[in-house]
């Protein structure tokens, strides 16, 4: 008995070393063994697939993924700020020969419920191997996207030969998979714009974190950016440039399939009752309430008692459904102003025809009660229409809390929630039986912290606090004080950018490294292998060095310390 | 008297009208009348200067300013976001057809006293007059460079004609000069380093808010880029590359001959006897205290007790001094860290040889009277030294605050200090006779407000507190608190970016717009002509147009508000 005690001791040491201790890999792999050999890597590797299907977007889309993996070879030459995460120049040669891929099924769709696992095996230098080959296995075309990545990411430029590039700490065995189901990034496009290419960059550098949803909010009060075909005036007049700063049906087809190729589904916002203001601008006569005591400037909502509005979101969201593949369609659902619409005399005139509604007038300003109770029928009727027209075309919902929260409707059980606010909102909402995707403006609004945007307001704070650090970021946990069975339906989280104080001049800063953070969250979950919570004194040497990978390859990620600290990771807090 | 009253009554509406509104120059300059008709002007308007002086610098200044000026009109085409703050389009074509440039004085040198006052005077579109002429008189080259600023941003595209530019508001008359004589901007290029180019683009925007102080705090503790050649094992082992991350003296004549040809002057901080342990990495045997207790990682200071350390810093501000032709030279001394001297081994050997120093041992860690009292007799031993060697080489120090807030020494009556918290700081070195310049960490430091960049720090915020919004920054009065004449010792300010955070992907959207707010604090003074505090309700529109103007001109300054909100200027809070 004492000597198998050694021996688990032992084993726990070498665990310890070889499998716990990680230096690279973001996010990190569900599992991972390492060992101490480096291996040799030519840029031109051949990596070998053999496509068993015929579906010709596998061949692509594997074919592409590869391409962009050689690029990274040939050019990324990767040397980490810290060199003692590296061994010492190993002076045997063996070099790896060639990745062989191997994919599973043929099945193409992506989906919450797409198998995004796969495993790498990468050899030991052994004496007794001819040649040497590394191994990726996955389930979906995603899972063999999501290894390649990881693939890239073992690789460093080989300090001894310009010529040449090392992949230390072989054999590898990982097996992967992640946590969370939906990973999402939801980039505002309204309040300011962003050219196509800066979507496209952010793409790339979503899925070398793994993310896999792209939330695009893409129109809200301030602008209207999308071309409609069916609506054309919407972009003419409510675009903040009809030439310029808008996307097209072409544009918004290059990025679909742009995230998909890179496994990240695009799931459109278009934000109703509220924050629809822009559409004013081309349709003044198209019902829309008071422009008064909505949120922000501009303010408008759509009048829900008119059937004119329910006439143009059929037509709108129909259209919408089309050029947007994903399953789920955003259909907002937030910070619906319930006086906006009881000051409109057109939803007054509306009440007092309706019977079964309460009506007073000359009630006080604060009579929020009475706002209420004759306001929320009305949010019912427009969410239940808007719901209908969504699933006319194939489609779940996603909405936001408030509709649950605030509103208590009751809607599809299959929606989609996203909670912004609160450990005790995801509760209410899971408790309520639905998915939730929880995105806490508190934890992980990348846009916090930078004051006030309203102008004359001298001490003015964001609303949503102050900046949310990648170490605060990290310590947050979607299924916080939930019991198991309650933790199921929360599906993913979201990092958020509302662009109010960003466009395409400070986005990218403010976006990376911070979004890597939520994505190793929902990627890699809360608790590492052993069940101890992740922790930011281990997360910052990754962290750092995924960081510098970025800027490598093109992103305006901000540094996290002075370099000397990057490269001799010794600036914690004593 | 009753009608002279009239009269005055009528005057003061027409001041309001055509004097005190104002919408787009950003510093808005000391008295400026304007009136109601545009001219029309020509990418290639003749700009003249007849140079009736010998100095070679005169003509080459001038005319690469004009150069840029014609640059901007040839390529700028600015139009701003808020269309109603331009008049509708003219249909008379009134030419304006030359600039004529007068300069008063052959004076050459930038300095602190240099005379940096200009006026403008453009013709109203009247049909009596034949051809068009503006001027701009200055009374030395410096003035014409901002006389020149200030013309570039008179001027927007003409939305009628492709070919043409229109100057609205003529006839326009500006009489200028700076409300304070040091305006300056420091960067910290050792914590993470800035290639060159960067440095050069952001003295074209400092010369924009005509800015004309670059403190640069070139070296500190975690680098020393600086590649001297006194001793070039300074930054062979102390930079981050000797390779790629060092300033040469090339690369230091041609940012101060730029920054000359700007109107900016460099004054160069070498920060003793604190934050050097970047020296420790090639002179390991050259005296450097402890390395402990000094504020950050990597921590070390000179030991003030070898002879040796003179010896050191006696050849390299010797060099430093010739590299930058400035009068002023920073010899830092913040920070300074009693308990790391008191520690070291040597520092205690020499104090028990010191006659008439009292030397305790094994006294408790927080005796901080003890270590105050035999530890500062150190402080004034280096900073005389240090302040001696800066003099023999003609220049003037500037210092830090602690050096008479803390440790109350006797310095030279002309050396600047930099205060750098607190109005009481402010208040007690202007008592003590010194000249002020304030850039106070809670107002005007740019890197607050992203969290603690040590690692292991989940809920670590900034030293400095949260972000310094564009807002708050206006807010602050350097000469806040203080009798005329203690307002006058205040001579400046600086806005200053620590680069714990900060390198060359986030440093631009970091200093901009919000670095041209404390340009125009330090240019245009807290009051304007009415003596009314400056409101940021008045600013807005103007910095919102100023901040459109850079990004025109190459530079990433982020966005205050949604473009929405910029072109109607409807976002101010209710």
């Amino acid at each position: 008995m004492k000597f198998s005690h050694t021996i688990s001791l032992f084993s726990l040491i070498f665990i310890n070393i070889f499998i716990i201790k990680v230096d690279a890999l973001w996010p990190i792999p569900k599992k991972w063994s390492k060992g101490i050999s480096t291996l040799k890597i030519h840029p031109s590797i051949k990596i070998n697939f053999n496509n068993r299907f015929s579906d010709p977007f596998i061949q692509q889309t594997i074919h592409a993924a590869t391409q962009r993996l050689q690029d990274f070879l040939t050019n990324e030459k990767f040397s980490p700020p810290n060199k003692n995460n590296l061994p010492p120049i190993d002076l045997t040669f063996k070099i790896l020969e060639s990745l062989n891929i191997e994919l599973h099924t043929e099945n193409v769709e992506l989906s919450l419920d797409t198998d995004e696992s796969y495993d790498i095996w990468i050899p030991n230098a052994s004496p007794l191997l001819m040649t040497l080959k590394a191994h990726l296995r996955a389930k979906s075309v995603y899972g063999v996207l999501h290894g390649l990545t990881t693939f890239s990411q073992l690789i460093y430029a080989d300090s001894g030969n310009d010529e040449m590039l090392i992949m230390p700490f072989a054999p590898h065995r990982i097996f992967d998979s992640p946590k969370y189901r939906h990973r999402g990034l939801m980039l505002d496009t309204s309040r300011n714009y962003y050219p196509v290419e800066d979507i496209l960059r952010t793409l790339d550098a979503m899925s070398w974190t793994k993310l896999n949803v792209f939330h695009w909010h893409i129109v809200d009060q301030h602008s209207w950016p999308v071309a409609s075909e069916v609506f054309p005036e919407l972009s003419e007049k409510g675009s903040y440039d009809p030439k310029n700063m808008i996307y097209t049906k072409r544009d918004i087809e290059t990025i679909v399939h742009y995230a998909k190729q890179r496994g990240i589904r695009i799931i459109p916002e278009f934000d109703m009752p509220g924050h629809t203001a822009a559409i004013a601008l081309s349709h003044p006569e198209i019902p829309i309430g008071t422009m008064q005591y909505a949120y922000e400037p501009p303010s408008g909502q759509f009048d829900p008692t008119a059937n004119a509005t329910y006439a143009f979101i059929d037509k709108l969201i129909t259209e919408m459904a089309s050029w947007f593949p994903d399953k789920y369609f955003h259909g907002g659902g937030d910070e619906v102003n319930l006086r906006c619409w009881y000051d409109a005399h057109k939803v007054q005139e509306y009440i007092s025809l309706t019977p079964n509604t309460t009506n007073k007038t000359n009630i006080d300003d604060d009579d929020s009660e009475i706002i209420s109770e004759t306001m929320e029928p009305l949010v019912h009727k427009f969410v239940t229409k808007q719901h209908e027209i969504i699933r006319n075309q194939g489609k779940i919902p996603m909405a936001w809390q408030e509709l649950i929260v605030n509103q208590r409707l009751n809607l599809g059980k299959d929606t989609i929630v996203q909670v912004w606010n609160g450990d005790d909102n995801v509760k209410r909402v899971v408790r309520a039986g639905y998915k939730v995707v929880s995105g806490p403006a508190g934890f992980w609004y990348l846009d916090c912290g930078h004051g006030n945007w309203l102008g004359n307001y001298v001490e003015g704070n964001s609303w949503c606090g102050h900046f949310k650090t990648w170490q605060w970021m990290y310590s947050y946990n979607p299924r916080n004080g939930l019991s198991d069975k309650e933790a199921e339906l929360v599906i993913g989280g979201e990092v958020l950018l509302w662009s109010e104080q960003a466009d395409a001049t400070n986005f990218e800063t403010t976006l990376w490294p911070r979004t890597a953070v939520t994505a190793e969250i929902l990627w890699s979950g809360n608790y590492d292998s052993t069940g101890m919570t992740r922790n930011v004194r281990e997360a910052l040497p990754r962290l750092t060095e995924f960081r510098f990978r970025l800027v490598g390859r093109g992103i305006r990620a901000e540094p996290l310390q002075p370099l000397w600290c990057a490269r001799t990771g010794t600036c914690d807090r004593p």
